[in-house]
């Protein structure tokens, strides 16, 4: 099951890459589910069992206008973001893999958007890109087991960690929230996929170039801390509910990591993609146009 | 104008201190607010004016239930905390006074909790106090001035940063956001008060005390960025909405800061005040009982 925001609605994708269509689900299961996609995921359990029966081909389809597109989980009531998941990122960075569970911040709500947008980049900022599998919870988990910690993920979709990197790290102490949460700086999508539909939910290849230019590509087996492992290990922690966003660390090849260091421009084209789920695309403009 | 999520119904709190009474502000209101506490905030401007000629003499009022007190504002669509925002507080932590706006970090919201409540010591935690100012957001904000930002405050609040030390500091970098948002670890309350109606919004007396004996003393006036500064700095950089919760940062007195460190044992009582809000009452116990 594809689950999109298109327009403020719950919708149902279906067709081919490139080529889908959508299915309104408010209208398709009588107002059971939708139109408001926030609040679907304390129904995911539910929404799984009736998609299962539910006949797509005799179902009305309209198009997807992709500049209607919106994050597939709006208004998370918590959202993580994993810093130094894969060990080449975390070289790149200065740091050591992380031993433990890796730094855990924040991505404010505010920041979000849909795939495909035009992002400000912040006067005089250093902004960089960071393409990240995006994980988000369909079942409350509280100090759940890495074997169970599937069974609470509704989906998987594509995330840009967008960063400035001059507010991340100024100050005695990262500033990543901040630095990461800058209008439009979390774009996500283009629809939620759930983990039956990828080729392979451990093992997904992600990458972005900047005008075509291949600026990241990596493999999600390489992830330090694998989807089901931090599922497991945030639980233990916090409880995690129904709509949580979790974005789970970039591969290598960030702009800050380079030498020289390389930042976005005005004018330029981030293109970001997971194999199986769908790309992000997203045009910088410079904080005066 | 005081409010208080009560039973988990908005509640308009009038009389002195210690022999408070409620009004349900649903009933009284004839449900034009209310009974959820949470969307309360996206109405507050309507809200103040309907209070304000509200005759409260004549309204049926319910006796208080501490127990029954949740946090203000209960789901949030944003949590920020502010580090290091008092100099001796910033010297005792090893840190030099922030120049810039302080490290911003969230509290996850399912460490959320009203003013009197029992927290579990996580197996082996070093958990200490951090006795905090919470303002809530009552007008969304962005790019604001400074001399705006009282303008878009519904009010002030006494917040509880419980931190676990360990976890907060293990890895390469600071693990804020996890080590202060274990269960109960985000005690708030025991309601909102609007500026207005505090001795002196820009310079309140705060602090705590462990089984009597003094922890913290401060006053809000040495914040290195007071409330309204915050809100506008926080304001250029996100957009802040109603309902959004800002722990304003510590006064010196913890127990990570003292020599010997010191932490919180089980049985032991916290307490927590700010001069013309109130206070709150946390019982620490292992997590073995």
């Amino acid at each position: 099951m594809r689950i999109a925001n298109h327009a403020g609605r719950a919708t149902l994708v279906i067709g081919d890459a490139g080529v889908e269509r959508g299915i309104d689900l408010a209208t398709a299961s009588d107002g059971r589910f939708g139109p408001d996609p926030a609040p679907l995921y304390d129904l995911w359990p539910d929404l799984c069992r009736w998609a299962a029966t539910f006949d797509t081909d005799s179902a009305e389809t309209i198009g997807i206008d992709r500049a209607e597109l919106g994050a597939p989980s709006p208004s998370p009531r918590q959202v993580f973001a994993i810093g130094l998941n894969y060990h080449e990122h975390a070289a790149e960075s200065g740091f050591e893999s992380p031993a433990n569970l890796p730094p855990v911040f924040t991505k404010y709500v505010s920041s979000f958007s849909g795939p495909d947008t035009t992002v400000v980049i912040p006067d005089g900022g250093a902004v960089d890109w960071e393409v990240e599998l995006v994980a988000v919870i369909g079942r409350r988990a509280t100090n759940i087991g890495e074997d169970q910690a599937w069974g609470h993920i509704a989906g998987l979709t594509v995330g840009q960690d967008i960063s400035e990197r001059i507010t991340q790290t100024r100050g005695p102490a990262p500033q990543f929230g901040l630095g990461k949460s800058y209008p439009g700086f979390s774009p996500q999508g283009p629809w939620l996929v759930t983990p039956d539909e990828v080729p392979d939910r451990d093992d997904l290849e992600l990458g972005c170039t900047i005008d075509g230019e291949q600026m990241q590509k990596g493999r999600t087996r390489d992830l330090i801390f694998p989807v089901a492992r931090l599922v497991a290990e945030l639980s233990r922690n916090v409880t995690l509910y129904p709509g949580d966003v979790i974005f789970t660390g970039t591969p290598s090849g960030v702009g800050a990591g380079r030498d020289p260091k390389r930042f976005l421009a005005p004018g330029e084209h981030l293109d970001s993609w997971i194999t199986g789920i769908g790309e992000l695309h997203q045009t910088f403009v410079s904080d005066s146009e």
